[in-house]
């Protein structure tokens, strides 16, 4: 099976978190949106075509035979067993599930933070209202996701690498980026932070050390953070 | 099965979503933390104790024997083919949780148009920013959320009622919620934008008109609208 990634090709963005699932499972997949003739035009069509029966309301979408399928913690529900990121198990892809909307409902916030008002406005536009929303992103939700998902992991058996056990899910992979791309956001406040949740801060080490995540984080094929992203540094928004 | 569903027990937030499908399909269940005895600390028992396997991150969540789920999209999924809400087919779940993933985002829009700062605050502290959230909410998002979930329906074949054709599924129930709290709370930009969603509106109708739904709305498990919950009506963020 050959995988059809549908993503903005020059941002980690949503699109990550499934680029992170393909590339540690070794799957054949593409990146559609980065073929240089099909680019963003691609995920226009599928957006806008009448013919589309199960449309997305927004990128990433995946296509894999003749399902269509769209958003982010949906894509890895099924992607999750078919790559061997999961067992089959119905309680412990629901539990993995519930993990991922938590972290999915996170991302929203981190977005937030510099787009307080509106994804179509700049930045620049919206600054007054960013710096009062990061400032409680900073001191407030922030701990508490991270508080979060370090109890989930503190309640795991003694030797669990992973938050669900021995064996990596993609629920692994998503808390590494959120830790990465926190550590670029917010580099302050996560070094006042990470000393209270060193699971989550060893589970980061883990992941990254993974021969194929490690290999892909130093190929091209990771977009470097920058500014125009979901996480984007401002120094003004770090406290 | 006795459901134990717990929320909030003075607003429909969104916990209203699960009890839309309880109620629809005559489910035996509890609303936790509206017992005399229970009340709200019923549910801060659950998120607190490190005696919970699985914990949730925020309410609202469901015990169905062993089993405790949250994340009112991954409740839904869960419950959907117990209920009769859907069938056990994958590619239609999927379909299905994937539309339900987008009302949930649009949820999130919704409350952040009076909470664009910080949910901790009185909405008095962030009138001002709120009112530019809320402009581009009813001017940009709210069509086009609108307009995407009338194209679903559009797509449908000739004669489908519901959003997965004949049967009545949670998603049903939860664009009937979502149409009726954007005219409690948007009753303006809602009376200019509804001509152009006949199909929703239809839909809106129909659920209503469904015996059980119909007896909810009328007893007193249905809280009223009211300017403390999810859906809130300030005139100044009608425009």
């Amino acid at each position: 099976m050959r995988y059809q990634l549908y993503y903005w090709p020059e941002i980690q963005g949503r699109g990550e978190f499934i680029r992170l699932a393909l590339e540690e499972t070794g799957a054949d997949y593409v990146d559609v949106a980065r073929l240089p003739k099909r680019g963003m035009a691609a995920i226009m069509r599928l957006l806008e075509s009448p013919a589309v029966e199960h449309p997305p309301f927004a990128p990433p979408f995946l296509k894999a035979g003749n399902t269509l399928i769209a958003q982010t913690a949906n894509i890895l529900f099924f992607l999750g067993p078919r790559l061997g990121l999961i067992s089959n198990n119905e309680s412990t892809r629901l539990w993995a599930h519930q993990l991922q909307l938590t972290i999915a409902d996170w991302v929203a916030e981190v977005h937030d933070t510099h787009h307080p008002i509106a994804g179509s406005l700049y930045y620049e536009e919206q600054k007054r209202e960013a710096k009062r929303r990061a400032a409680d992103f900073r001191t407030a939700r922030l701990p508490k996701f991270l508080d979060y998902f370090e109890q989930v992991l503190a309640r795991n058996p003694k030797g669990s690498r992973y938050v669900l056990g021995k064996r990596i899910s993609y629920v692994d992979l998503s808390l590494f980026q959120m830790i990465a791309g926190l550590r670029y956001a917010f580099p302050r406040a996560m070094a006042r932070l990470e000393p209270k949740c060193p699971r989550l801060v060893a589970l980061h080490e883990t992941v990254a050390a993974r021969p194929r995540i490690a290999a892909y984080l130093s190929s091209k094929r990771r977009s470097p953070f920058n500014p125009q992203d979901l996480f984007r540094h401002y120094p003004e928004l770090d406290g």
